[in-house]
C-alpha cells in the first residue's frame, strides 16, 4: 500500500491540510509530523526507548555537528546514524547549511561552497554541496537535505535573490552528487519573505524533481504573519504529491497554522530547549515550573496528560529537581514537552480526518493563547 | 514468613557471610544489599522506573540535603519521600550527621547538637539528635539512622573516644525522640580504627536495643586493611539477628570483603559519581570510556552485560556523548554502573548460598584487580 515514498491518504476539503504517509526502509511516518531534534546524535536527555514510547516516528539530526564531532567517517564505521545511536526508526539529517550560517564563525561563501571556523575549536573547514551530500550519505539517514544558503531576516531583495539563485545551483550539484539508494534527498525552497522569489525558487527546484521539499529561511525573526503569508503564496506552487517540510518551526500555534496551509513536516529544538529552561508546555500555556509558585504544587505538569512524567510526578518534585540542578528534572520536563507536541500532531491528524481543523485551531488557541 | 523486621535466611559455615531479608511496609530487601544513593531525592540521572528495572530493592537519601532543600515539611506534605519522588520500594535516610561534618561550614559541636552553615547559601542552622529524628520521621523512610558524630581519620584516641561517647548519648536521645511506627531506627557504631572503642560503642548501643546497626566512620581515608581489621574485631560483638550496615562503602572489593566479614548492607555514591567522570565499572576493572582510545570501540561497555546500556549502545557512542557533554552519556554509564553493583550483590548472594564466596572473591579480584 505504501510502496511509494509519499502517499497522500486524505486531502481536506476545507483547508490545504492533508494526511499522508512517508515510507522508508526504517518504517512509516504519518504526516503531518513533528520531528524531535537530536542535534548531536541524541535528543537531549532522552533515550531512544523513551522516544519510541512517546510515539516519535522520526527524529532529526545535524550534519554540521556530526561532521565536526565525532566525524561522519566514524558514524559510517558504526553502521550509520541508526546503528551509532541505537535508533531504528526513520531519521532526517539537515545539510549543515543552516548551522554553518548560525553557529560557525568567519564564514566565507563562494560559488564553490562555504569556508568557516568550527564553533568548537576554531579549526578551519570547507563544506561544498558535494561534501554535504557525501557526509549525509555516510550518516545514512532516510531523508537528507540539499546544502543551502539561509538568508537572514531582514535582508534586502537583491541579497535574498542572489542567495536563492546560489541555493538553486547548489541544489542541482547536490542532486548530481547523491547516489545512495533508499535515501531521499529534499531540495530547500528559499527566497525570504519575497513572494516572487519564493515562487521562483520552488519552480527551479521542482524542475530538478526532488522527492520532497523543505521550506527554509522562515521562523528566523520575521513576524509570524509574514511566515503564514509566504506559506499561502508558496504552497499552491509546490507539487501536491510530495511532502512539504517547514524547517525549524515547532511552537503549537505555528504547527497548527502550518498544517492548515498544507505543511506535512516540522522540526524544532523548542520543546527540548524549553525543558532545559524549566518550562513545561501545557494546553493552558507554557508553565514556568522552575519558579517558586510551584514549589508546593502537587499536581502533575498537565492534568490529564498520560506521559510518564505526568503519571508519576508532581510540579513540586520537578521544581525541586530543577532548583537542585538534578538531571532528572530536565529529563521529566523534556519527556512531557515532547509528549505534548507528539500528541498535538495526533490531535491535528484526527481533526483533519474529521474536517474540523479550523475549529480545533480556534479551541486550542483560545485556551493556549490565554495561558501565555 | 518475614513478619519480623530482619530474618537470617542462611548463615555461611565457612565465613561470617549470611543471607537475610529485611521486611518493610514498602516491600522486602534481600541482603547482602548495595543501596544506590539518591542524595537529593533522586539517584543522579536515573528515573525510579529505571532503578526498578535494574532490580534496586532499596535506595538511600540524605536528611541534611532534604532538610535544606526542599525542606522536610514540604516532603511530608507531598506524602513523604516515597510519594515525593515516586519510589514505592524501601528507602533508608541517613541522619545528616556525616554530611554536616563533610559539607557544612563553621560547625560548632556541643552536647546539645551541631550548629553549622549551609553549603548552599551560608545560612545558619542547628541540628540536634531530636531534630534529626523529627526530620527523618517527616521524610518517612523505612529505615532511619541515629544522629552521630563521625570522627575524621586520622584522629587521636582521646578525640575519637569523646566523639564515640557523644554519639552514644545522642543515640539514646534519638531513640527517645523516635515514635513513628513502621520505621526502623538504627544506631551507628563509631570508634574510628580503635578496636576497644569500637567494641565499647557496640556494647553501649546494643544496650539501647536498636533493630539494626550502622558501622560509621570507616572508608574515610584509612587503609582498607585497617577497615577490614575493624570489621573482624567488631562484628563478632554485634547481635547476629540484626542487620549490619557498613556506611559509605561501595567499591567491589570492599563489598565482597565486607560481606565475608558479616556485613549485610552497603551504600556509596561511587558508582554514580564514577559515571559522571566518564568511567564504567567492568569485571576487567574500571574503564575510562571518556578517553580517546574508546572513540572507535564498537563493543558494549562490558561484554555479556544484560543492562539496557550494554544491550543497545557502544563505547564509541557513549564516548561521543560524554565528549559532547550530552546527558545521555552519563545516564547510560550510570545505568551500567548500578547494574554492575546490583548484579555483583546477586552473584555474592548466590556464592554464599553455594558456600563458595572465598573462591568467588579470588576469581573476581584476579580479574578486576588486574584491570585497574
Amino acid at each position: 500500500m505504501h510502496n511509494q515514498f509519499f502517499t497522500v491518504d486524505y486531502q481536506s476539503a476545507t483547508t490545504r491540510a492533508r494526511l499522508g504517509t512517508i515510507a522508508t526502509e526504517h518504517g512509516l511516518v504519518r504526516t503531518p509530523v513533528f520531528m524531535p531534534v537530536g542535534t548531536q546524535a541524541t535528543v537531549k536527555t532522552m533515550s531512544p526507548r523513551e522516544l519510541e514510547e512517546l510515539g516519535a516516528e522520526i527524529i532529526l539530526s545535524n550534519t554540521y555537528h556530526l561532521y565536526l564531532r565525532p566525524g561522519h567517517d566514524l558514524v559510517a564505521e558504526a553502521g550509520g546514524l541508526h546503528g551509532f545511536m541505537g535508533w531504528n526508526r526513520p531519521i532526517l539529517t539537515d545539510s549543515g547549511g543552516f548551522q554553518v550560517f548560525s553557529l560557525a564563525t568567519l564564514r566565507k561563501i563562494s560559488e564553490e561552497g562555504v569556508e568557516f571556523r568550527s564553533h568548537l575549536d576554531g579549526s578551519k573547514h570547507f563544506i561544498s554541496p558535494e561534501k554535504s551530500i557525501q557526509i549525509q550519505m555516510d550518516l545514512g539517514a532516510d531523508i537528507i537535505m540539499a546544502f543551502d544558503e539561509c538568508a537572514p531576516y531582514p535582508a534586502d531583495r537583491s541579497y535574498v535573490k542572489r542567495s536563492k539563485d546560489l541555493t538553486t545551483r547548489w541544489a542541482k550539484r547536490c542532486k548530481e552528487a547523491h547516489n545512495r539508494s533508499g535515501q531521499a534527498l529534499f531540495g530547500i525552497v528559499q527566497g525570504g519573505v519575497y513572494h516572487d522569489l519564493r515562487r521562483e525558487s520552488a519552480e527551479e527546484l521542482i524542475e530538478l524533481d526532488f522527492p520532497g521539499y523543505g521550506i527554509g529561511g522562515l521562523s528566523v525573526g520575521e513576524p509570524k504573519e509574514l511566515m503564514y503569508e509566504v506559506l499561502e503564496e508558496l504552497i499552491p506552487v509546490m507539487p501536491g504529491h510530495k511532502p512539504r517540510y517547514l524547517m525549524g518551526v515547532g511552537s503549537p500555534d505555528c504547527l497548527i497554522e502550518g498544517v492548515i496551509r498544507g505543511v506535512d513536516m516540522f522540526d524544532c529544538v523548542w520543546p527540548t530547549r524549553l525543558a532545559r529552561h524549566g518550562m513545561a508546555i501545557t494546553r493552558q500555556g507554557n508553565l514556568p515550573v522552575r519558579d517558586q509558585p510551584y514549589s508546593r504544587d502537587f499536581r502533575p505538569l498537565e492534568e490529564g496528560c498520560t506521559c510518564y512524567t505526568c503519571q508519576n510526578f508532581t510540579r513540586a518534585y520537578i521544581r525541586h529537581l530543577l532548583k537542585a540542578k538534578e538531571v532528572l528534572g530536565i529529563r521529566l520536563t523534556t519527556i512531557h514537552n515532547l509528549a505534548f507536541l507528539i500528541r498535538l500532531m495526533q490531535d491535528i491528524r484526527q481533526a483533519i480526518r474529521e474536517e474540523r481543523l479550523l475549529e480545533f485551531r480556534d479551541e486550542f488557541m483560545a485556551e493556549y493563547g490565554r495561558g501565555r
